[in-house]
């Protein structure tokens, strides 16, 4: 990508690819999220699974082509299923993404999340809150890019504008609509959509500024029929699943 | 709150701080309830927290405004995380609200459920079967405020009438719609509203019935442009994002 | 049933006696699918319930009409869950229905399914890629029919078009819609109703068959206003809520 312009073009063709190659994408996630998450996986054209059970997890981290690990919902069972998983990527070069979901709510969910950062993420998609509980500074561009030097990871900073940045490269995303904030676990999701274009994008940087306004632009499409919360989180899946070039060009806000 | 007819208007009071403060609820509910009870916060203006894990949920409770202890799918994870955070709770004055789901389906449940009453709940949001199985006596008005006066907190016996009391005062709400009973965890994620209320109000009293009023005005007003079940579960979070003073006082019913 | 065009009738039949008897049916399913199963059987008129706690499900079982045992998600709660759900419904004499969710993705899985098998289920609803799995032939009638009487029970092999056999007795079903596919747990929540119908009718051939059939016109009907897979997940909900004799005949297709 030369200039931030090109973004929405290079996000309708990782779309494309994720439609067409129909990545599994593993996802560990709180239980809060994993219905939406799943469906948000599959109306854009990826393939769920969610299992944490020790003895199994191996086997589909193995055969998927991304992998998600969020942290909410933090229990014995997940940590295990977190340090298989991980471990199981690496072997196999399955691309991982961290979502420290409320990592500033609880100082054990923070220091088990910077432990996972010296394990090789992709990325890490976070909020301004997560973000000064893992980065200790302001969530503000240099600070990302400061921070995405130092854990050697693409760091999608999400927001009203969301940053995405891999230390050298920065570019920011102006999409999204207010009742994003207002569907319980959207961000969460959102990750899970980041973590399938890594499936098909080798360029993490390029996969996380992709995925983020793939979801941005499905939320103003959503936000155009929306009557309330809902609505909304029904309408976002109608538009991941219905969103074409087109839409993405004419509506993608990058710079 | 001198007669019935003004709850409405101290409902939309309630609901106005609500927004306005965005209270912290800290859920420990059913895994089927989760994901609506979040939304059900989100669209009622607070902010939903859900974990169970031992290491982290105190963290999450002393910074809460109210906790919701739901009994359903009640595993020994459970068991553990609500015997710490109802600890928390008591230490940090966050006011606690019992929903004693299924407790008429298990003895052992309902044993449980009664050995919690004794843990200084502000309030029980429960139905007529649940009501039956721990107060050993009919689900009827005079019984509710015996058994309220027992286990001093406010008891919300919901049905196709609302029955709210603390052993002193009574109030009865008679809104709601029938397609309520055809989603699942409606009456969970109500009790969770309740707490939202129990957190910006100290009358415990008119907390619960705030809450089961705003959640009554909701489905009528969401029972409105329902097809069924599915459109219904979408409406009422949408109504309860959009209810106004006005809808809530012209269409409150408080005897 | 003398011939297959009969069906759509008898599915009407047997769905009328879900409405109105109201089975109850306790679900071990996955974390991914409760909230959504739990939907679709209050939309079609039974009453469910979903804990795993060792100490409590066998009292849920042994007043429950049927039970599902879905092995997505498989930890081990989930196992113990099992054994004990199994136990008891074998005792107390409640139709149980296996859905062995992703068995094709790991071996573990598989074993543990067809383990399963030998605990006289009274039927199996799988996809093709799980019949390959667990049949280790191909996902064909004829197959479909072998395997149903190795196992003494019905079969439901389900795909765009569904099979459905007992080895003795074969009918295939054509409705559904492609959208079906893109709604996480949409399987295992037509499990569920399957399920529901085995309550009340206790011939578990026409119970399957009719199960599918109502959820495949269901679809069809979903799929006539959906602008996506997330306004489908919500009209499929409200069409099982709204189907009626009529539809069923004029719009199933069982050959």
């Amino acid at each position: 990508m030369r200039a931030p312009d090109e973004l929405p073009a290079i996000a309708a063709d990782i779309l494309g690819r994720v439609r067409e190659e129909r990545p599994r994408v593993h996802c560990i996630t709180n239980t809060v999220a994993q219905n939406f998450t799943a469906n948000m996986l599959l109306s854009a054209g990826a393939v769920p699974s969610m299992t944490l059970a020790a003895e199994e997890i191996g086997a589909f981290v193995e055969e998927a082509d991304a992998l998600l690990v969020n942290l909410g919902t933090l229990d014995a069972p997940r940590r295990a299923a977190i340090d298989v998983a991980i471990a199981k990527a690496i072997e196999y070069g399955v691309p991982w993404l961290l979502d420290p979901t409320f990592a500033d709510r609880s100082e054990a969910r923070a220091a088990y999340a910077v432990s996972l950062l010296t394990r090789a993420p992709a990325g890490v998609r976070l909020n301004a809150q997560e973000f000064s509980a893992l980065a200790e500074s302001e969530p503000e561009p240099a600070e990302a890019a400061d921070f995405a030097r130092d854990i050697a990871a693409v760091v999608g900073l999400t927001g009203a504008t969301d940053i995405v940045t891999d230390g050298m490269r920065l570019v920011s995303i102006g999409n999204g609509h207010p009742l994003m904030a207002k569907v319980t676990t959207m961000g969460c999701a959102g990750s899970a959509l980041v973590a399938a274009c890594m499936a098909v994008e080798d360029d993490a940087w390029l996969a996380m500024a992709a995925g983020l306004l793939v979801l941005g632009v499905g939320g103003e499409v959503a936000g155009e029929t929306a009557r309330g919360p809902g609505s909304f989180a029904v309408a976002i899946l109608d538009a991941l699943y219905g969103l074409d070039s087109d839409a993405l060009r004419a509506r993608g806000r990058a710079g």
